[in-house]
């Protein structure tokens, strides 16, 4: 009997008899002969159907049946350097094809151009595509490899909770809900203070789940609703975080490149920068980085762009500043201690240099910003109590956070990733929106 | 220089010289001898400091360390089966202690007995005792079994979202959250219908994220914010599902087992029951479990315990249900072909006997209730359409998941698990609220 096989499996079914099950992307008639492009979840294939092996009435079924149906093909497997697909390089000769359903004749999401609203009103059949079901596969495994490092190195997953109580950080940005009788609770923008409390009980946490962002920001690296891993380690200061998080990035990347190769080369990503992506990243501080940014600034003679680089000490960085750091370099690049008045409130601050703490931010080459943003945390409860009230922040909310530096307090840091940029920069695609089986914008909560 | 160690790690380092960072939880002094029993996050072990060994001062502060202060301890591995500890059967002889600081007098989840109500205040702390340290340990091990299982079977990750448009069922178990000018949003009960889309790309998914139901229910089962796994096969029938539920259970539990060990023992948890999971699972149908209920109903005499008995064909079981029909089993039990009326309207109806759906549930032993519930899809278009307006549900709402039985339909299934339900049923606890670090019951947001 032939093999029920996944189309990833193919390289090593040659000469065999397979049997795949699928659903018809692409077909093309030539007089005798039907090309099946077919999709089975795993891969695209092409299958050749040849009138003379088949039974006519199947025959003339299969040059007419329309794309998406679903089908269950057997046949045996031949390399062919020409053959279409994903990987590619492989046909099967259908020996039998059974229809278990031909499809409607009007698919929506047939092989043409469709605009943005479109294609995204029909999200449920646009992952189909071969560009969407790549990314999507990617993501899949940015989320296991982000897992596996973690589970690997002493981290334990504790999933903080989504429905939070009193805003940390104004509630502008932030979805509420109406709770029964407790009055609002609000949908979390991070696991970070949750997490610093579960370090005293674990060592070295992550949470990894949805985090929203109520921001009417409209652009192309915005979502309402993304996946944020979070890790938080006890005993752990500034420079052993960036030692994590370069490690951590690079088991990624590598894995990736590992296992999604045919994904990668079917969006046209060129690998090549990805593939130097190797502890040690370059670090700078932001002073450092200022005065690139100044220089740059100084330099350029087009106003338009001089405009858009405008810099000065104590800025935090706009997009176009990030990307002309970074084009500096030829691997993610950390830069460290930024001004305190741009960062949160939690931050332990620089010894000797109160207007600068220990943040740091990782960002990725070719323009795609800030991936990982971190620091060391502030340890001492006196100093956390003065900064929540210089914040205007209610205590009462803190009380527990504060608790944390009375009971056993201890050096302890942590960063946050974006799962969606770290998605679009690996694929090199343009719009985070495609980064998430199903994106939420401000203006779309549909399907 | 002494190896930095984690104490699940210790039993490798006998004879050895180690450091070991963390907290101090309890401490017993015996005049020259101070008995320290340290927490790591990895673990508890036993620290003896001898008098004779330190410098006078340190040896003074160490017999006024107050619990939770965190502190760096050095020095030699002694096994020692008295030794008190998770694992326990190690000492550490103290040679150096560099305390991180002293934690403040007042600690308010000192080692005495706490109210619910006080623990859960103070669920910041209370995760530090041994029990919840225990069952969260359990919890990571269950998600990450989970995850490793499906990663290995030919599942993907697939995040379905958590802000959804139009109500499936109803909007009166539905946390609402106002969302921009697109009306109301509301938190997801289930990823399952979006599983459904994308099973036709990707052949086997699964999301695992936090579901919500803003349910009035107050009991030790019920959670308004749990974590679930929702894995979803096309081309697979109900036998099928069944087989891959009891697969994924039996690695669940065999990895906690095998991982877990003192962590269950901790808890006094006997795992004679759950050594005895592995395929096959016994599958009976409803038909079978509503004539055994029938006779225990028609046998019971106490009238209390037969008014909470009451069962007459068509009945959903209730708790009681669930406890008599699964002490008749040794492992979990599958119940498949639920009366039709008491389940969802997507479920595929038995050949033959439309008042019968494909469903069925996973129960587990000793108590612990439904862990999965799942059923083969309807596949067929026209019939689901007619059930979409038998059960008065908006049509417009379902266009794009009606669109599924349109270009391409397949027989497909899937289950839902709740990860706390698990957790509780592996660790053999009462209450489903110390099976989520930060729960969310009705009463409860905090912290």
């Amino acid at each position: 009997m032939a093999a029920l096989i996944r189309v990833e499996q193919i390289a090593d079914y040659v000469g065999q008899e397979v049997t795949v099950q699928g659903w018809v992307y692409n077909r093309t008639d030539k007089g005798k002969l039907v090309f099946l492009l077919v999709r089975d979840g795993y891969g695209f294939v092409q299958c050749v159907a040849f009138k003379g092996d088949l039974d006519e009435a199947l025959f003339e079924q299969i040059m007419r049946l329309p794309q998406e149906s679903s089908v269950i093909i057997t046949g045996p497997v031949r390399a062919d350097q020409r053959a279409p697909g994903i990987p590619g390089g492989y046909e099967i000769g259908v020996k039998d094809l059974k229809i278990v359903q031909a499809a409607e004749d009007d698919y929506p999401m047939a092989l043409k151009e469709h605009g943005p609203d479109f294609a995204l009103d029909h999200r449920h059949l646009w992952i189909r595509m071969p560009s969407q079901w790549a990314i999507l596969r990617v993501r899949a495994t940015v989320i296991s490899a982000i897992r596996e490092w973690l589970d690997t190195h002493g981290f334990i997953n504790m999933d903080t909770p989504i429905l939070t109580p009193a805003a940390c950080e104004g509630t502008t940005t932030l979805f509420e809900t109406p709770y029964f009788d407790e009055g609002m609770a609000y949908l979390t923008q991070s696991g970070q203070l949750y997490n610093e409390a579960n370090i005293f009980s674990f060592g070295k946490v992550y949470c990894f789940g949805p985090t929203f962002r109520a921001e009417k920001s409209k652009t192309r690296r915005h979502l309402t609703e993304f996946w944020m891993v979070e890790p938080e380690m006890a005993f752990c200061d500034l420079d052993g975080l960036m030692e994590i998080e370069e490690q951590f990035i690079t088991h990624i990347v590598q894995r990736v490149l590992r296992e999604r190769g045919p994904e990668l080369r079917s969006l046209g990503r060129d690998t090549s920068r990805l593939e130097k992506v190797a502890p040690p990243f370059p670090r700078i501080s932001y002073d450092e980085a200022a005065e690139i940014l100044l220089q740059i600034y100084n330099d350029e003679q087009d106003p338009e762009r001089k405009e858009l680089l405008k810099f000065e000490w104590g800025m935090d960085f706009g997009s176009p500043h990030e990307t002309e750091l970074t084009n500096r370099f030829e691997k993610p690049v950390f830069v460290y201690g930024y001004p305190t008045a741009v960062k949160a409130f939690y931050m332990e601050p620089w010894p000797g240099r109160p207007e600068v703490c220990k943040s740091v931010d990782l960002l990725a080459p070719e323009g795609y910003g800030e991936i990982c943003g971190g620091s060391e945390r502030m340890s001492d409860h006196n100093l956390l109590l003065e900064r929540i009230h210089q914040h205007n922040l209610p205590p009462e909310a803190f009380a527990w956070y504060l608790d944390l530096r009375k009971y056993g307090s201890v050096p302890h840091s942590g960063f946050g990733m974006g799962v969606e940029r770290c998605v679009s920069w690996l694929c090199g695609i343009e719009h985070i929106r495609e980064a998430i089986p199903y994106p939420r914008t401000i203006k779309r909560v549909y399907p």
